[in-house]
């Protein structure tokens, strides 16, 4: 069978899988998923997702890259893959690629979103989506905070806790507060890079700085300590979405 | 115990529910999940829906009239009964109403919508609120045949297959299409009353018309024909959502 090479753009709705990646027998992953759909259309399968996902964490726009030995074209496959795929999984794209490809170490940025919903009372047609903060948010405040957060920073404060990566520094481009005080807020970062947990810990840190409980000048202060413990608390995974990776050339979608 | 009378603004994730109303013993209901939720704080219940929706109808602003034996005030009871309460209902207000509120016989209007997702794939993150609808919809045709349902007209046509409502007459004020071809797209409906199945039915009516498989212009002869043969399918359950139920001096929620 001829050895093929194709880009995957996935969206899926994380709330039923332990992550994107394999970790232990038995878990339910997206890797895992995509990796039985393509038991039976080809052999010596090699995946690998632009970005590990954690568990509950949704996705609009997960790419990942395909090595496999396969006689099916594109087209073929993906339709192949989407009907033996759970409904919680869906493979909006499915292109041939050169064979250098890697969706992860070729990827230029990646964008994530983290919703709030800053309702009084919770909301059960949002619990899904979105972390629920009662208390009223400052929402200029946290703006202005996560400013500061734009540019090349060592993110370290925002990593996970126990993570052993040793270059630290990234780059954001955007991180944007929308919505309004009592509805609907969103958090969209884009970057060349994250850290393990870095933006459920930036959303975290930010609810922080809307409640008045940090001064919404304090993150250059944050990031200069590089301390895990300086930041707010792990934003909940369910409010995460990842929404597209950007390649040379082109965001992804589009 | 002093006798109580509310009004209580609900919204639910009807995914779980099999609808509104008890029929049947060991069924979950969110009238069921309602009085559980008050039995230990009062006794004598009589709980009113302002609709009755099915099994995995949402709502926004369901509407519901109690009366209960309580020594507890209003605020102390929606704490109590949104602690109670599973993930999937909250009680949004609860108020004082005069003894006569009944919310299904006060009930002015209604306000329902009824959501699609025209997307050439499935999508994983709007399933559960949307019926999925491959082929391009026009939704300019779609727009002019729901038109021609505002106004009174007898919708015996659109009224579930058994239903034996003596009286079929209802006014529609609103029937709107929003959104966009291969996008998300939306009907709102709004009316002093509903048929069984009616926005269902009526939605599955315009895909057809969005097809081109129904003319545009042809709703009023359907309405006048008075046959549920001649109409559309019945469109899913989780498309559908119960907006805000209108009284006299206002729309709840507003």
């Amino acid at each position: 069978m001829p050895v093929a090479h194709f880009k995957l753009v996935l969206e899926y709705d994380g709330a039923g899988f332990a992550g994107w990646q394999i970790q232990r027998e038995g878990q339910r992953t997206v890797q895992g998923e995509l990796e039985a759909a393509f038991a039976e259309l080809g052999r010596d399968l090699r995946l690998m997702g632009a970005g590990r996902t954690d568990a509950g964490v949704h996705a609009e726009g997960q790419v990942a890259s395909v090595r496999i030995d396969t006689p099916h074209d594109a087209e073929t496959l993906r339709r192949a893959l989407n009907a033996k795929l759970p409904r919680e999984v869906v493979i909006r794209r499915l292109e041939p690629v050169a064979s250098g490809f890697d969706a992860r170490s070729d990827s230029l940025g990646k964008h994530y979103r983290y919703c709030i919903w800053n309702g009084r009372l919770r909301s059960p047609l949002r619990a899904a989506r979105a972390l629920h903060v009662r208390e009223p948010l400052d929402l200029l405040a946290m703006a202005q905070a996560a400013k500061a957060l734009v540019g090349r920073h060592d993110f370290a404060c925002f990593q996970a806790t126990g993570s052993e990566v040793p270059h630290t520094v990234r780059t954001l481009t955007r991180a944007e507060i929308s919505g309004e005080t009592g509805g609907e807020v969103a958090l969209d970062l884009e970057g060349d890079g994250f850290l393990r947990h870095m933006v459920r810990n930036i959303a975290g840190t930010l609810v922080e700085v809307g409640h008045g409980r940090r001064p919404p000048d304090g993150m250059p202060a944050l990031l200069e300590a590089q301390d895990r413990g300086g930041a707010g608390p792990t934003a909940a995974a369910q409010g995460l979405t990842l929404v597209s990776v950007r390649y040379a050339g082109c965001a992804v979608p589009d």
